[in-house]
């Protein structure tokens, strides 16, 4: 059985003023699933998450999309295309910054035998993967992960998904702590319709001292009251990735605009973007479905009042700091490469509240 | 009454495959206006040229919008808002380099007065105004144009619009002969439905071995054939203008990758992007209004399958390509500067034929 | 005699780790000078505030620059070829949103008139403009600039400049509160030489709620102690202007990557980049001169190591950030149109000290 | 013993007006290198192409890079983290659409392989890999290449490389001939230096009736005379990409304008972009090393003065427009998929001359 994981709502902390989706995950957005694949074998901690947009095939059912790379000192793959068509046709999937290669080709191979399974023809097809330098906790160089832990962690996906040191974020370190995956949604009203809006990150950036939880300077008060976790202060030299979900009825620049305020919530919790960080945005809409070959030459969408954006740019902040605490307080510490130990927030919390 | 000009079609030569509008014109697209304001006294030899999207108030009924900037060395005013909303809310207008401030300035006053008129409160306001260097031929630092042309330009504009050297195309040197504005549209055919794509514009760059018409190098051939025309070889300094509208139901993003073919018609003319050229395209669409603030958040909208977009391409490419062809052709001599003349290139073609 | 103006430091609040230059400005970049030309007249609070690079002919003296337009719901005019080409050509002028086009033309009229003077032969020339909108306390309609007011920051531009309610501050709102013009600096060191950043703002963003103070929810704490202040909450509608100034050799792009975390500054203050927002960045760097047509084909220059960049980053967010508080508290009360009164923030301050 | 190849010239056909380098290919940038693997066995027609920048260890000596998309409907990857460092830090792996993952796979193995033994520790490297769709000849979804093909491209590096149906080459389709790899290079002098500028491109892009060689319309020419070469007219569904390298101190900045041009090649070859076609561009240049992490904080390196960069506009644009000439008539008629067959030019070509 699953067990309950402890959420930074747990130790009485609320981000923000709109409210949560019913798990308070990007799950919340109706069809969105997440899967983990977890590698954690002594020197090895590292892994695979996937992000399915649908429980379609996403190749004949492409969906708007959109990403904004806030600082490009990063590898992930297949953005070009998603932003010369707006449009995302793969699963997503995170893992460590020598195995993008790797996992690239294993859902190119995922894509291939779903759409012959339904009969699609497929000769290109465009996968996006993302990573985080993981060589903290995890020998990297080893580049232990496999397709099978890729096709693993999409069989795995589920609505109420895992956080904190699993998958993608076994082997990250966010704030000097252990990083991971986390997660955070939330809803707005828009002329009495209640649309979602949801982030998923996998956090492995910044320094302990600028650590901050909304609003306070929690790393510099943590290492004041704790005179033994000195070790904590290392340089930034990480990445973030952030995926953004959401129903609302957006255009690829709509939602370019939106997934950009997720760098709103990365920097309220104390990012400056270091030159190291590959700080990358992602997002989809699942509000429509875009027209492929055989539809008709003009399709009819929703599409956002430009004039009404405003909420969302607010919930994607929201969720997007949130997103970042929750990946630092459910990621248990893990014991890596070296020895090396990387200890959970939530060990150091409780000493500043 | 309006005389009959000479265009490229009036010399036997047919660029391209697609059928043009009825006016082989921008204007061809429904409710596209153009107008001029031309000075001609000595020196002085400038304009301005405005396109008028619809024959409605452009800031309460904005129209999909997107511009691409091919080489950045141009002073065009607006484009930052342009592509972070998608949409154009004033009329484009066209002058000479050292007088877009002021042209800007006279597009508020003027959008200030038409939003009076109609009682729609106007606090901020982004015109677009384009512009090529025409010091060639024109005393460009005495900035002869006053808000007075603009709002001239502006009171002239109609469908049937002259071209060559009028309006903004009065001072400007295309491939070392007289350059000017130019224009042509194409239609296309999609699901039974015939579309308009027409392009104008401000040509204002190249060498004269470079000119190339439909594949022939005419530049160079004119040069060969006419050792006395040995003068019409300048270096490239130049800038080109391209406005392209559309009645296609297309995105933001989907009018960045048509415009940007525009680049392809420039080409095959004979462009290789100089240094110095400010080579920019600014599109729009007249499918559909932006929804405003009063309206509900969503709205529904048509939009062109990208799978069906080849047909736009090759119908901006043909008519960009034609579009300069026609500003060379029609452009009558203008002695001005220093009395210096550029010819018409209508006075050598004929000598290659 | 100059009034000392009370800063953010005055109040008790260091902002960041940093060193800062010995004014706090940006001018301590050395050459970098400022000066603003006020309109306070009932209805017309409003002004123009120039930034000159150096106290050479900037034409002549072409300086590495670059841009970043964050949210690109502004006016800023100029950007397309500073990108293009790397480099600064005028002083840059900040004005409000209806003012663009006749300031872009005053500084057109300005570079003539210097380049005149040095026997430059001028036929193109790229002002870069910015601007705000006022119009919560000025008539912005009216448009009472003059190019007079331009030539006159110009003339009065100095190292020690003012700060608050003064130039293209005089009419701005920032978090509910009067904005303006605000600056700070700081030094890094960088193999045992001195390096300087400063910052310069025009803010005119945000809402009160939002307002962060070093880490404090400054807006919220003040609208619980204070009830009468209950008119401070606006939404969000302005833009915030950045500029950025250093005397690091860096090459145009480095120099992106550093206005970029202006941006960090900006959301630590409580932003959350507003729909309405335009918010822009614009850096330039003194150390060295781009070499002009004369020069030789090949020029030396000193270029930062790409790996020693993040104290930059560290200088910009945190210049940025006291640069915005600056503004907030140097800013006097202004009334303006309809009488409408925004107060200064250094009065509220102080309940929540 | 390597056989003579007939290229473009050998036709008769000169490109443009500057001279070319030694063996007129990418190699004559002195320290490029070119190395093919190519895979034919019946329905497997394909490969890899490397360009190795230097003999040096690319990751510790990094040299200044810089990308252009112009048409993003492809899969190359590593452009986020070239175009934010402007810098290229492995070789550039060509190789088709379903295979570039497997690819970069091979190339994190050989950077890893290859810093290990130069004693340099590797946590991260940004490997470059583009791809052309050869589906029509190849049965891509077999994704038949294995890393060992990738190694033996590399081992097989060398100055005099072939062209034509080779390497990545080997399955591709241009202008419905065989397409193919293509070189070519130019030569400019600056102040009594001689540069170079070398292009090698993977063509696959094109419609029969649009092919132009040096302005004749050779497409239709051939179409023509020829009827029953009826079968060569297919859609355009494919890309291009296009390598840049130079000896020019450039920034990467003035490198991205460099290679743009070679679009202007492109459309020369009678390209319009086409929808499916990834059009991409990626150079670097030769003539400095970045700075590394043990380097002091400024280095002094060389620049190009902006206003002499044109004749390395028409270079590029030159270069590139013959090198996909020669990856026409080089390429030797291949027989793939369901016995289909490709056809030379080389076959047709005479027939038009």
């Amino acid at each position: 059985m699953k067990q309950m994981q402890t959420r930074i709502r747990d130790f009485g902390i609320s981000i923000g003023s709109l409210p949560t989706g019913p798990l308070n995950k990007i799950t919340d957005v109706a069809g969105v699933t997440v899967g983990h694949c977890t590698v954690k074998e002594g020197p090895h901690q590292t892994g695979v998450t996937v992000i399915l947009p649908s429980p379609k095939n996403p190749f004949s059912h492409k969906l708007p999309a959109a990403s904004f790379v806030l600082n490009g000192f990063g590898k992930t793959q297949g953005l070009i295309q998603m932003d010369e068509l707006g449009s995302l046709e793969t699963p997503i999937a995170l893992t460590n910054t020598l195995n993008v290669g790797l996992v690239h080709d294993a859902l190119v191979e995922y894509m291939l035998n779903l759409c012959g399974r339904d009969h699609i023809p497929l000769f290109s097809v465009n996968p996006i993967v993302c990573e985080c330098n993981d060589s903290s906790l995890n020998q990297i160089a080893n580049r232990v992960i496999t397709k099978e832990h890729v096709f693993s962690a999409i069989r795995s996906a589920e609505a109420d998904f895992e956080e904190g040191s699993v998958g993608a974020g076994r082997g990250t370190v966010c704030y000097g702590f252990k990083g991971g995956i986390g997660s955070s949604s939330r809803q707005i009203e828009l002329d009495g319709t209640t649309y979602t809006l949801g982030v998923l990150v996998q956090s492995n950036h910044g320094r302990s001292i600028h650590l901050t939880i909304d609003g306070k300077k929690a790393g510099t008060e943590i290492l004041k009251k704790n005179p033994q976790a000195a070790f904590l202060s290392p340089t930034d030299r990480g990445s973030i990735i952030m995926i953004v979900a959401t129903d609302l009825p957006v255009s690829d620049r709509q939602l370019r605009r939106i997934i950009k305020r997720a760098g709103v919530g990365l920097i309220r919790t104390g990012s400056y973007l270091g030159h190291g960080s590959g700080d990358i945005m992602i997002g989809f809409s699942t509000a429509y479905t875009l027209a492929d070959a055989q539809a008709p030459a003009i399709q009819t969408i929703p599409m956002l009042n430009e004039s009404k954006i405003e909420q969302a740019f607010l919930a994607c902040a929201e969720a997007a700091e949130e997103a970042i605490l929750n990946s630092l307080v459910t990621a248990e510490s893990v014991t890596g490469t070296d020895g090396r130990t990387l200890h959970s927030l939530s060990e150091w919390l409780p000493t500043i509240l």
